[in-house]
């Protein structure tokens, strides 16, 4: 989509005030033709901080973005094939495909926020098991830092004092799923955990496939990846992190109990919901967690602890977390659920964070849009 | 909505053939305004060996149906404030309506088929704990049958016999939950079940609130009930009669473990799905899985055990359930998922599959439609 | 989609009883693998008259239906490379496709309906002009029969006793913008036409594209086919049919007004609305109009005109087109509205109507089915 | 919904920055607890010129925004039962509920931005007959300046310097339809105007009612407001200030040719589509009608005249109205499409816009936020 005439000068578009003296950090995204990459450039363009310096896609050289992203066709950008000189890019690839790039430009200097798989596991073998490839950069996985400001704020922040600054972008699935258990595991109270995510179709690309197609999906509900979904790896790595000692999600005769992760396909475009279910390693009480969770995230700027079962629709468009956690007196359960918009906190969002506090900038900067609703 | 002008005659109708010289049955519904009402409308219509004899609504008395349900305009039905003269009646009522009229009814020889609540539950100790009303009628909880054909089909069967005939036809979600999990529980697998459904909007029924409105509803998903569903109730009370002995659902230490059920609310009109994560009381495989499933509902009409994870739209309109069974080998869990159309095989169509063994009619009449999609 | 086990028999299979005496109609299906063929699978699968002989879609020999249509994994049927032997063969086929086919396979003795668009046209200028193609056939363009039972259906059946037998089923907008303006037309009351159409996505079939994606198409609206859509032919050629005589659709100054179609993409399934906007060539008054639609449509099995706007969740998967008109007495202005299942009466059911009269069948054989709403 | 503890301070909120020196504007909203009232607090809450006084909505008081609004839970507002001090009022309450309160508080010197209809209509006898209310401040009407800044900038600007600045702030129809056809209104190139509209839900408002819940809704699409929508009145009047002459929107004859204004209700939340077919008074080309709209809107900070359909998603959540104009050749109509989102454009985002320029601020203040997509 083209614009007849645009908008004949900058100040007449609408786009943000950009007040502050400071020198502007050229920004580049590669991968600009997808959802994730579509995010970031919507987000960017008003980041107070952020000149859009290039935005890459494959086979689109030289195409304005409106051509692929209709709703931004009132911006002035257009696909390049190459990446631009930039101090900072994001990657937002399929899996396998940034992992060759990323060493390099991070030894030039450039700071990568990699919202593909890449860089998110520190183990190389999770690469061949979870992924189906070997990863070509095993030595980055160490420096890499999984980029969920909420588990890693401190390393995000003082990558900005190494020499190579690689973010590997949390999956969407992984950051709803962590956010809702991680005060548990912290707790050591998890003895057992299953995940039942419920995910907008957008999380599965634009890429057209019959079974994403508007009249398979609408009006219809149905699990899948049922055979092992790739984003337990993330899951599980984490949670080992966060677990105090050996004595949680493992059995009473000492045999690892393995998360239990099944997605599902909603009909809606945007949003996950992480429904966990938790046998606790010890009784507690409603009050107690009431406690766990609000103490867990009162500085948090995006995590929002509610009284009742949040809705995905209560995030839309925003960078926010809506954390609802209960304990079932009858069976002894603890429910814990989270909610974001899978495109803004669980990934073009999340990595704008995981940037801002890479360059020390305001962790909100660029972020502070309410969600959408109705 | 109303038709200019009806059609000229029955034969100009799109309606039934009705070729059976045998006597035909007089049904009634009391309840006929909502959304069950009006499923078993469209589906008794077509029923080869049934006249729809009277149609009841409060507050409705001689609307003709189309004002009401626009789409049943083209059918010559009106609403009555009296229930008539029937051979069968069906209640569609909210729960604490029916206990009092289906008792007398009943002892006067008219077979019920009540597709609330009040009739689902054995124990009257349930009624107050569960539905907040004391049960009018107690001693006719012990005659009733639940109405789920697959676990109870020689019972209903052996209802035509008996002086009173009253069947509490199943909850949706119980109905969902049961056929995912029943050969599992009767194999005395599970040592430990978490349900989370997911349920279409019309679940809800027909009245209109704030949070069922498309504004509302639509590009969102929620948990709800999640201080306690009452169809748990319904579902602890057939699990424990499937399972062969105490050595399931009861902890190593002999603690019984409750069953842990949390619905959630999709931007759909009809379907549930339940997806069930089960702890094995012992180590399983995939094929004796599939064997179980498949020897268990090889019989059945309506239970379809499928090779991948089913979509709800895959059943839509039609009596069916699809089930299918997955051994998650990395950690020996199972997952077992079920669809349903709630207000079929979940409500109205369920009905009628029990008003047929009931009265010695092949399971199967009226109920053969075949699933509509995209 | 697969069953692990195939219900024993045909008896414990959800499937229509059959029980008129007289020979069966073998049936075949060309193009079984897209949305209309399979709609033509569940409706004929329950018609009392066929069997289904033969289902036909190219690269998908030997595949069991469920595999193509999950919701139909339940019946028998798999997809064959070669047309079977039939008495009566359905073309569900991309424009242009069965035009080489169908002479053939007619001189043979074998009725066809065509429900692509390669037999509706009777001018094969027509072809190249609107789709593209030089007609291979074009001496069978003037036997072929338009296929609206209600503008043709005494050519329809008077097909039964012709050597060859050919219907061209119309378009899903034209059966709903025709139904619409019928009564008018053939009034000589149409001055000048706007026909607005909005249609659900499974009208675009179900090849994959980007812009047919859920989360392309959900929560918007948009025109399309602004240059000239090819349902534009039809409907003029049938107009032409119905006005009395040149004063009609004529400008004062004897200039033909064309009709000028517009339609919309839904997100929606299912489903077409025509709203036509009619400038009269003479006052008119509500009653009147009234009067001319019931009168044009009272003895019509699957006509219903109704007192206020129709929805077209009201007629879902049934093969009923409901009609409304209004006359706005502030402008002088006609409104009528027509809506149908864009997959029935817009396309299979519409078919099995037109195959029903050919045959001397009951016009609703295996078309009873009442509206799924909600 | 209620967050369990609040953010620490504003600086932890995702909150706007507030760079100006200069003094702010205390706004209030009237009627906060509707869609466009929410609407109006998300938008005012990041402009950068204002602080939000107070928000009113009846049987309220008190209650924290997040009762009423969820998405809006973690900001800071209350709801009072009185107006707050404030030097410009925003008023969002169903029609005839304004207009005795604004002329006192506009003679109190502060301005009154009204979303609703008091004050959009200049001919005091247009309220009995399309509202079915006497205006009680006649006078007042003279004064108001009606909100569409693309046809009043000039006299929006100017209320700066009069003693009442009272803004009627047009209809989320009128909108989409006058931008659609506005520079063809003012080339005097209507001689015939049909506008079939399609409008999301949340048109209809916050308020529950069966034929807005989402099993009526979903999957389905019907006009409405057929015997004559109060928005056509707008329409008219702001038409008529734009036609160069009588020649136009007028008969050979000299009659009036009324304007035809259909609404249709689509299964989605936002988004206003309207179609607008136009029989020009002369011939013209597709060139001409683009240069013509390009011209019109190349200095609109809000206006896109875009080369093919334009879809409501497009526009999501942004303050942009997106225009395409068609040229059909073989008919000689113009087809003129508009889209907007109809809480944004279409009330509240309008509404700011008309403030910004009533104040004497950026036009853009407060809603440069890009479209939301997908």
């Amino acid at each position: 989509m083209t614009l007849l005439r645009p908008a004949p000068s900058e100040t007449a578009q609408p786009v943000a005030p950009r007040p502050r003296g400071q020198a502007r950090i050229r920004v580049a995204v590669v991968g600009a033709s997808g959802y994730a990459g579509a995010e970031l450039v919507r987000l960017l363009h008003r980041h107070p901080d952020v000149d859009i310096a290039g935005l890459t896609a494959r086979n689109r050289d030289g195409k304005p973005i409106g051509d692929e992203h209709p709703h931004l066709a009132g911006t002035p950008y257009v696909l390049d094939a190459t990446v631009a000189q930039a101090d900072a890019v994001f990657f937002a690839l399929p899996h396998g495909a940034s992992s060759e790039q990323v060493p390099t430009l991070a030894a030039d200097g450039v700071a990568v926020i990699d919202l593909g798989p890449d860089f998110r596991l520190h183990d190389p073998t999770d690469y061949p098991r979870w992924y189906g490839f070997e990863h070509p950069a095993p030595a980055a996985l160490a420096d890499a830092v999984y980029g969920l400001p909420e588990l890693h704020r401190d390393e995000l922040r003082s990558l900005a004092a190494r020499p190579t600054r690689i973010v590997g972008s949390p999956g969407c699935y992984p950051t709803a799923s962590l956010l809702a258990v991680a005060p548990l595991a912290r707790a050591g109270l998890i003895a057992d955990l299953v995940i039942d995510a419920k995910s907008g179709v957008s999380g599965a690309g634009s890429e057209p496939r019959p079974e994403l197609s508007f009249s398979a999906v609408n009006e219809s509900v149905r699990a899948y990846g049922t055979k092992g979904h790739r984003h337990v790896a993330e899951i599980e790595q984490e949670l080992a992190g966060l677990v105090p000692h050996a004595a949680t999600l493992v059995d009473a005769d000492g045999v690892a109990r393995d998360v239990t992760f099944v997605p599902h396909l909603i009909p809606m475009t945007r949003g996950i919901l992480a429904t966990t279910h938790i046998r606790p390693t010890r009784r507690v009480t409603q009050p107690e967690l009431e406690e766990l969770y609000a103490e867990a995230y009162e500085q948090e700027p995006f995590v929002q602890v509610v009284d009742s079962p949040p809705e995905t629709k209560h995030v839309l468009g925003s960078n926010l977390c809506r954390v609802h956690v209960h304990h079932d007196d009858r069976t002894g359960r603890i429910l814990a659920i989270a909610v974001i918009d899978n495109l803004v906190k669980g990934a073009a969002g999340q990595a704008i964070q995981a940037f801002n506090l890479l360059h020390g900038l305001p962790e909100t900067a660029g972020l502070e849009q309410l969600p959408l609703a109705p």
